[in-house]
């Protein structure tokens, strides 16, 4: 850990209750249109359910690079549809703001002081799915204390691909080895593996994107294991 | 003002007084090797004096992109003969660590301050020729508090280019129009304003880079024009 100056963070599911905090966001939009017989939770598992299969061209180079605000637009008006709600009735800027959502999610309770305490000691970034701005706006919302940002539109990619890990190590001038990600989940731990970095696993209980396959976890495959990201920055700041 | 969501910042010179900071390393090198007959600020004035030269084949793509880490050392070594003390009579590693005096600039007083209020409305980006790792460590040294970091390397292009300032308006996802550079410098400010930005002025004593051609200052030229940052914060955050 001597060796290892910055630390990325995943942010979906990691950093951020992106499960909780859209199904608010849902559960408001659908009291608002006294739709009353559709489970918010329901909706919003459909709604990210869709997540891999939409980006899945983008990795495959199928599709161009396309950013979350559209993916996300494009797969709620899907979602929609799936609950017989045509999404031509609704306004299309409240649907766009409902698909903001995903800009203000709320962070787990201890990632904004783990994040504070890691940073005494390491570069602190998040690499995500997630696009700079996107990123930035949920940074000023849930006051994340990042010392950078690596949207996927800066490399042009989404996780696992190799570019994105590699792109944001090249921008930080270190060698992947110099570097860890800590994340939730293990197809993003083993993607960054494959690329030379360190890895550090947190649970979070559903904090798994519902579009994911579900293979059983690997949480001792990995360099680190701490229960939140306070005890993550008690372990890694005591080896530093 | 309303319009406008992103206030770019110039670095060197603007924020941190990059003179006085490398003329105290500078100062410190030449005694640590009983040097008594070379002023400190004459050296410095050399070193970034050769700033502009060295860029400039970059700008006009007659070089590939070099970050400051390399053109720093290389105008160190130049700046060195020409005082008469050859490179080669130093440790190596020793003139590296010099280099990176650039990496930890100190703030003028009012800019973290400054920054931090303009924090509460505006997304803050520095927008310089310095590369991202060289503006995390600054930031980190300083305590500035960044949104976002646009190092030179993410566009590979030095202001004025156009390129570096359409490249961060694109990754913010914002015309140009809504986004503004702070800068201490006319040759800046113009460059931003030809690609659409708005543009404050901040006067900085001694802020001003030797390598540069010096025309009459321009500064009511520009938007907005405030003595230091804590001013610009009071002004622009009025009228928000």
């Amino acid at each position: 850990m001597k060796n290892v100056d910055v630390l990325f963070f995943d942010i979906l599911g990691t950093v951020v209750d992106w499960r909780g905090s859209i199904t608010d966001k849902v559960e408001a939009f659908l009291k608002r249109h006294d739709i009353s017989h559709i489970d918010a939770r329901a909706l919003t598992d459909t709604w990210v359910g869709h997540y891999d299969r939409a980006i899945d061209p983008i990795r495959k180079g199928q599709r161009s690079f396309t950013s979350l605000d559209t993916i996300n637009r494009e797969n709620l008006e899907t979602c929609l549809a799936q609950f017989n709600l045509p999404p031509s009735q609704f306004d299309h800027e409240e649907l766009n703001i409902l698909s903001h959502a995903w800009h203000t999610l709320d962070p787990w309770p201890d990632a904004v002081e783990g994040i504070t305490r890691l940073k005494e000691h390491y570069i602190v970034a998040p690499l995500s799915d997630g696009h700079t701005r996107l990123l930035i706006n949920m940074a000023k919302h849930a006051h994340l204390p990042w010392d950078m940002i690596f949207g996927a539109d800066m490399s042009q990619s989404y996780k696992p691909s190799p570019r994105a890990y590699l792109h944001a190590c090249e921008l930080l001038n270190i060698s992947p080895q110099r570097a860890m990600l800590v994340a939730a989940h293990d197809y993003d731990l083993e993607g960054a593996r494959s690329c030379g970095l360190k890895t550090a696993f947190v649970p979070r209980e559903h904090g798994a994107n519902p579009s994911k396959e579900t293979d059983a976890p690997l949480p001792d495959q990995w360099d680190y294991k701490a229960g939140n990201l306070l005890e993550l920055a008690a372990l890694l700041n005591k080896i530093r």
